[in-house]
């Protein structure tokens, strides 16, 4: 079993944790550069990069998990890491494209503990920059992809029909009381899970890197992005508004179906009635309301599902790790960033 | 001087203004098809290929134009069509994603004589559609580009990206009295001829055709799209319901400031303050003040600008066919193309 460990001397890579995200920025802010005044300005708020007034905002991103993802799977195939920093660009742009668009769809007034894009810009504006950003992507990509390009892009095209899928069919489950547990574990993959398992895949893609190799990263990546899924929404029901990034509950006021709410469902007993009973009413959730829902989902085994499936995600996840042919040192970094991902630190 | 003349028979080449959408339709219908249930339902209710109950409409889709450059470029570069369908379909999805995207944030009602796609199927669903045939534009174009992929997806992407800031530029407008008409026109380039020279562009790409008769096919698309769009607008507010496939005086109504509008603000007079008066009236416009508004227009010479303006664009587009060394008949037919846009039959 890999387990977290001091990172290792392995001057040959130059790549770990701490220093991934920062080798990613600066093409990232070089791309978002690119596009005009108002969207540059929507982008930079949206990455966190300044505020509203345009003054910058250090420290205020996000956790560049998903380039370090790209980084450390790459360096841990054997392959250099200059080659994909394209490709880590391009998922900090998709990943952004896609908060955008969530915000607008869902209604999020919050992100990164900030007013969403829509709520300062307009939806409109934010729409478009979304559009942009995502356009942004496939420029970077093919552009940084050389003689792979038609792989990489075709890598990218196909995770995000998944998260177009996703999408779906979460909107698809909110009218309904019967989704089942598999189901919305297939929605989260899709949605979540698609991104994280692209991340791991593109820089290897790109590389040239062997099928089997890449096919255990897919792996790493899709089952680390479930388990981030069921620990962003614990927290989102039963963390502090710090922590989540957002109001807490908000995601209980907005009835949706996160996983530990299914799970709850698919339990019997008089509390699942009255959760069904709170769920559907037409009227908006008080503090009062938001309490309850979160007690009844706990009571009906919601979180302690939630979190022993997260567990068992991580365990797969590993385990793909420990099954490819991996630099070691760099699998024993990915390791440590699962640890760090389901404590949710910076 | 090239004018319309019957088309000639050239068999080798085997597409004229007739066959090429047709030629096209089928792969895009096969690209539609990958998509999930609920995104191929809203793709295919706003390409007009079925209502909302998924009953085939004949006849109800677009006029096909896009496609028709595609090949017919193609074919007057001398190049073989076969190569350029994927390039077809990449311009068909793009043009409906923006459709999609643009009637979400302009709130148009109505698309093509129909309700709009957002009015049918909620705004949500609608977005993420679009999203999902933006991607598919992209999988589309990597794969039938082969080793020209890279050039291919950064034409398109480059092509976007003006799209883009086209729209940030209508957007920015909504809020100004003071918009000069070059602004406008190099708007209006950015948001409507950036596809159309695009789809005059991307089939001699991916065959390798010498850059001075693609840059002459792209001269060629840009100012035939600024000449489609004056007469949209023109259309949009003296034409009739059947011709523009929206309520006529919808923009008026809505205060956009469309070429013609623009140009009849750079007048002087009484009749331009009476038509700034109520283009800056909060309330909703009444059928007798879009009449207002289009006499007024039409008064401040909007309306002899616009047509005059399209005759202009027009005879630059004709120039680029002729300075280009094209196959002959193809000329003719994109000559011809160009006479049907502008008196906009099917």
């Amino acid at each position: 079993m890999i387990t977290a460990s001091p990172v290792r001397e392995h001057p040959h890579l130059r790549v770990n944790l701490e220093t991934a995200a920062a080798l990613v920025e600066p093409s990232v802010r070089a791309a978002v550069d690119r596009l005009p005044d108002q969207e540059k300005a929507i982008a930079g708020y949206q990455f966190g990069w300044w505020d509203r007034e345009g003054v910058p905002t250090p420290g205020n991103g996000g956790k560049g998990i998903r380039p370090a993802l790209v980084l450390l799977s790459t360096a841990a195939a054997r392959a250099a890491i200059e080659q994909a920093i394209g490709a880590a660009v391009s998922i900090e742009l998709v990943h952004n494209f896609s908060l955008l668009h969530d915000d607008i769809m869902d209604g999020d007034i919050k992100r990164r503990s900030r007013p969403s894009a829509w709520l300062v810009y307009g939806k409109k504006a934010a729409l478009l920059t979304g559009d942009a950003l995502l356009v942004l992507a496939f420029d970077v990509l093919a552009e940084s992809s050389g003689h792979r390009s038609v792989a990489a892009i075709q890598l990218l095209t196909q995770t995000l029909l998944e998260l177009a899928e996703g999408q779906s069919m979460d909107l698809a489950f909110e009218g309904r009381d019967d989704v089942e547990i598999l189901e919305c574990l297939t929605m989260a993959g899709r949605k979540t899970a698609s991104l994280t398992s692209y991340a791991c895949a593109i820089g290897p893609c790109i590389a040239g890197v062997d099928p089997v190799t890449i096919r255990h990263l897919q792996g790493f990546g899709y089952h680390l992005g479930l388990a981030f899924q069921l620990m962003d929404d614990v927290i989102g029901i039963w963390g502090d508004e710090e922590r989540a990034g957002k109001p807490v509950g908000s995601d209980l006021a907005a009835r949706k179906k996160t996983l530990p709410v299914v799970a709850a469902l698919t339990s019997t007993g008089s509390a699942r009635d009255r959760l069904i009973d709170l769920y559907n009413r037409a009227t908006p959730f008080s503090a009062d309301d938001v309490r309850s829902a979160a007690l009844l989902v706990e009571q009906l085994g919601g979180r302690a599902w939630a979190e022993a499936e997260m567990q068992r995600q991580v365990g797969i996840a590993v385990s793909h790790l420990r099954d490819a042919s991996l630099e070691p040192a760099m699998a024993d970094e990915l390791a440590t960033l699962v640890q760090r991902i389901i404590r949710r630190d910076r």
